[in-house]
């Protein structure tokens, strides 16, 4: 019993100092940093419910532009810094895979970085928030005051636009879809994908994850507003703001204090069931 | 209270060990990894809010196809392997009751197990996430990238259609309504039942599990969808998928990785109030 | 430290003695026991979301039919024995105030237990879940299968219709509102309170409270539905049950245990912060 | 391992020891007794999602009806009392700011409190319940029992009326526009502001806090029920109610019990990391 609670408390104080480590490298914006802030990330996601089972976070290296950093093909919740493989911009695939199960729709991170070089992170989630606006001819639309970042309408990209015949399936499998999702993409932190999800872009991991935040509860206000009146007030030019305008880390760090909270209760649990990630991963 | 802290700690590492153990088994695919299987199942579609006080699960023998397993009648979140009971497709009959109560409803799971040799695993839920749309003339169509294995209509089977004069209530207690439910699905994974809830079965637990996770999902993007506009886009045959191109797997990890979180926070709790199943279960 | 965690743990034996002593009394139907099943109930209708700031839940005598116990104005969640009165039916006063503040909507139950000899407990709650419907002229119907026991339209409530000039507010706070009410509730089990909530009763307690949890379930879900269509399916007479037909033991077990997992929770965070019932209340 | 949970559980008393002691103040309503109940406001309303990564609430300094008391610039769930900054009514500047960032919508409060001598507290949230209405022509309107407090209709304030050329973003920062959001909120205890959230004021802390939490139950059930009918019952002229009609304690103590059961849960976890306060304002 003493050993499980020695165990219990170790691991927690591994995590700490994991955690002021990462506290430690904040002000720097190397590929330690952008990687520590994916796993955050992917938490953060986690606990807001915007990754479930599928969805997954790309960050591009700061060494290298060429480069981008994206976990091996695994549950959302339990990528850790030691699952990212280095991915190569050109044609998306990995330098080294060391024998680990790449991600099949890691085109839609390569084609993405590649159309756009002011983008330094993509997330691509399953996000129940968009998915019915998706399902329909109406656009998201900026309707809070937070999410000024939207553009007056935000795309929503189909595969169909693109299916050639033969072609099977909805997901961005290959660099054609990739590519194409891109165009829909164009210049806009956002679009969203039909009957799918969506992909939100950023110029960092902690910028991306914010947006991505408020896309979902952006979505959430416009559809129920839509369902009172189909005559609601949207953000105007004045309203829409540049990314200076707004302070993401506020965000960030209450997103990121929430999933603290959370995990430390399920990592408690689960370390006194004897089960440890290694195991939950087999 | 050093008694009680041996006990809930002595009762985490039983769990554990159990868990590595059925672990160890997941290649296989004979009756004790059925059996264990089924009994996680039970655990996730409570954790998922799909089992409530009602609703059941069973899986076919893989030794003798005239035969599933189905626990006794009780409430779905209390399910342990002892609870099982082994019944005959024939006649949804007990082979030997050894004094337990049997479930009134069995004969769901008897007549689609004799309807369709390809079924090894059935789940009835009385999930609120389909009950709207049952009451409704609208049917299910899959609108959401996982649900590519929904046909473009589900069937919503309701008793009226088979009711006899005098006849009352809208469970399936008798092997003529489960005949006529069994028909209502055909060869498909999933029928709604009005005003009641869903079947779906599976060539697994596991697989009937993952594609009760998504007919949920899928339920809810559908209706919030229609809301907004009665023309939405649903898959069309391209994006229908088979079972072979829908890798089960990772939503199954994700779904039990979030029980086990779950259900430790509850069983610590149990267990510090001296509370352990066989007192709850009275 | 210590004596915190001897505490905590004694805390914990305490509620399981007190637990396993009620299960003890199960079989029968005294007074004993009809207390300690509406403190259950109080906890359960809390952890429901039924009973939130306000509500509340009585029992009438197996002694004698012409007194009803009901706890003193105070938050439901805090609710335990020795909190309970002993009123009498005939004025909704008290026998012995004790210096305690009687709750100013007794008369809800008072007129009723006068006006329905069968009715053993009552609830009143502010449900979220069926306001809305409270507020139109949509009655609410049977729709699932578990709410068989809702006659075919159940009735709302709206103290408008008994208002005399001068009278304020919309509580139930004399005699004459709660005959009133009574009058609207008929001889069914429910009626819905307008912009309020809703009062159910029962043969007991567990049935007043499986009621009222189907009560929820059933609204919502025929709120969505209408959402959808305005043409939905409701139960017809050989669908609607008499009690004999419903198995309330289940779902009140179930309840029951989800409460018990989410109070044991709290309770020992509240242990381990030094705080009881006794500060908490103050 | 020791030392970690003699801290845990240090922590704890710690926090017991400082309820105890606001607890013995509760009669009195001086400044200490103010900022405590401010500090319990903030945890009350993140713990209900009324304040999430934003939003503030001040009240008025019981001294001095021209300063008020405000949180710096922070994350609403981290506020505690030595993060109160002391800001001038006339024209919402700190006291002394002691370098600490000082809150960008201060002039909210400032000019409310202007405006408003009755007013002692003020909260402005981003609540996503009043968000949706807020969108539309639709006036928020008082439904539910417990709104009795709010006007026939509602005020939603659109800083678009007061824009000047040039002007941009919907934020309230400066004078002119607090001084405009007065101007909307009248002598009502609430107005909504569009596509951004509420103010929300009180004779008190307390009053203000339970004045929220009923504008979100009451905006949930006003738009559920107009989604199910255009023609909805609303509170009529005897059903408004005075502050003295109305006990704010009960439904004061039910939202703090709910905050302390599930701020105990967060901070054992946090303690059980090594994470405290300081580190994760940082």
């Amino acid at each position: 019993m003493l050993r499980t609670l020695v165990r219990l408390f170790l691991s927690g104080a591994a995590l700490a100092i994991a955690c002021s480590g990462a506290a430690a490298q904040t002000a720097g914006d190397d590929d330690a940093q952008r990687k520590a802030d994916l796993v955050t990330a992917y938490r953060i996601l986690v606990n807001e419910g915007i990754l479930d089972s599928f969805g997954h976070v790309s960050v591009r290296s700061s060494k290298d532009p060429n480069i981008f950093f994206m976990p091996r093909a695994m549950p959302p919740a339990l990528v850790a810094l030691d699952d990212l493989m280095e991915l190569r911009v050109a044609d998306s695939q990995p330098v080294d895979p060391k024998g680990r199960r790449v991600n099949g729709e890691r085109y839609i991170h390569g084609e993405i970085y590649k159309a756009r070089p002011d983008v330094m992170a993509v997330i691509h989630a399953h996000s129940q928030a968009v998915i019915p606006l998706s399902l329909t001819a109406i656009r998201m639309k900026p309707v809070i005051a937070q999410a000024g970042f939207l553009p007056p309408e935000t795309p929503t990209f189909d595969t169909r636009a693109v299916r050639k015949p033969g072609d099977r399936g909805m997901q961005v499998t290959d660099s054609a879809r990739g590519a194409a999702l891109a165009r829909s993409l164009a210049s806009y932190p956002v679009a969203l994908m039909r009957g799918h999800g969506e992909v939100v872009v950023g110029s960092s991991v902690k910028q991306a994850v914010v947006y991505a935040a408020y896309v979902d509860i952006n979505a959430r206000m416009q559809m129920q507003a839509l369902l009172l009146s189909r005559d609601i007030v949207t953000l105007d030019a004045p309203e829409l703001f540049t990314p200076e305008e707004f302070d993401i880390n506020r965000p960030w760090e209450h997103l990121k204090q929430k999933m603290l909270d959370d995990a430390a209760r399920a990592k408690v649990d689960r370390a006194q069931f004897g089960l440890d990630q290694t195991q939950a991963k087999r």
